[in-house]
């Protein structure tokens, strides 16, 4: 840490206040993949089908944070980290307000995600979307994949930088077998069963 | 901005709709002021009493984020406008999930300030806790002035570095004149009036 003399300020509102008000916990979602695989699609259709039934949720996405808190930052694996970094301190203050975090980014680094969920503690919740390369570079919504064959995109995971797929992540999901609504149930779901009230 | 071939993402949930449920718009209280001018107290009182009556709120505490997001970041002037550009950047994302944010920052320079502003755009309110600094050096609560006056600390606000005082602040309040129940009671009736839906 560069700062010295920083005294911790306990909140006015404890978490349990807030998880009370709120009819569930606090938490992340932490979608991680590829460019291509559905991260940000399942994140806002997610956020949609939550907030509908009533739960305070938001949508940290990778691509709008590099707009904006993270536009400083590139594409080195130095830079990917602090990128990583910094989401997950925002995903964690946004978790400790109760609510749920819906993260979807690329996140391509074992280490990084796991200091994400150091982070966060027990409320982090490891999504892997794992359509395989094959089906994103057809996909390709974006056309980066054609990019980046072409080398016109540097560091492009998957095809010119890393990534390290979750070993054992809390949920995976082939969304290039199953369809979005599908997945949106299995998700729904799931939310229910990890951020319900003790 | 570092970051290229980057696409924006629309919410699936429209601000909105965010609103109506919160009975509330979101945006941002930013306290400012120096060490000791009763920022974080007043934060976080007034967060308990906004939840207390049914607002979303959350607190974003300057020493806080300097064990998180901004633990990478000095006291120079070059890491003091990075401190405050993340906290800015953070606040928006929190404004824009219908949250109030009541962010305690000292925020030293009218530019970094400024730039917060633009960041958040219309419901940014920029509260300028104002006791006079020999207020603050006399109660000097964490003991940082009598440290700052012997040389231990560099860099330090309105003894070895400067504090621009806003020159047009929404709310000013004299904090070594008014008890903390009174600006509480301000802070409420200027919050309902500044986050009423249309």
């Amino acid at each position: 840490m560069n700062s010295t003399n920083i005294t911790s300020v306990t909140h006015g509102v404890p978490a349990q206040s807030r998880w009370k008000k709120h009819g569930h916990s606090g938490g992340v979602l932490w979608f991680t993949g590829l460019s291509g695989s559905g991260k940000s699609t399942l994140a806002m259709a997610l956020e949609d089908a939550l907030f509908a039934k009533d739960y305070e949720v938001f949508t940290l996405d990778g691509d709008n944070l590099r707009h904006g808190l993270n536009a400083n930052l590139g594409f080195s694996a130095e830079d990917r980290s602090e990128n990583i970094r910094r989401a997950g301190e925002v995903a964690a203050l946004f978790a400790s307000s109760g609510i749920i975090v819906l993260a979807a980014f690329i996140s391509p680094y074992a280490r990084d995600r796991d200091q994400v969920r150091q982070i966060i503690g027990n409320n982090f919740h490891e999504v892997y979307l794992d359509p395989g390369l094959d089906s994103c570079e057809a996909r390709d919504p974006k056309g980066l994949y054609k990019k980046a064959r072409a080398g016109e995109i540097p560091d492009f995971t998957g095809i010119s930088a890393p990534y390290e797929a979750p070993i054992n992540p809390e949920l995976r999901i082939d969304t290039h077998k199953q369809a979005i609504d599908e997945s949106i149930d299995q998700l729904i779901a799931y939310t229910g069963r990890a951020f319900r009230l003790p």
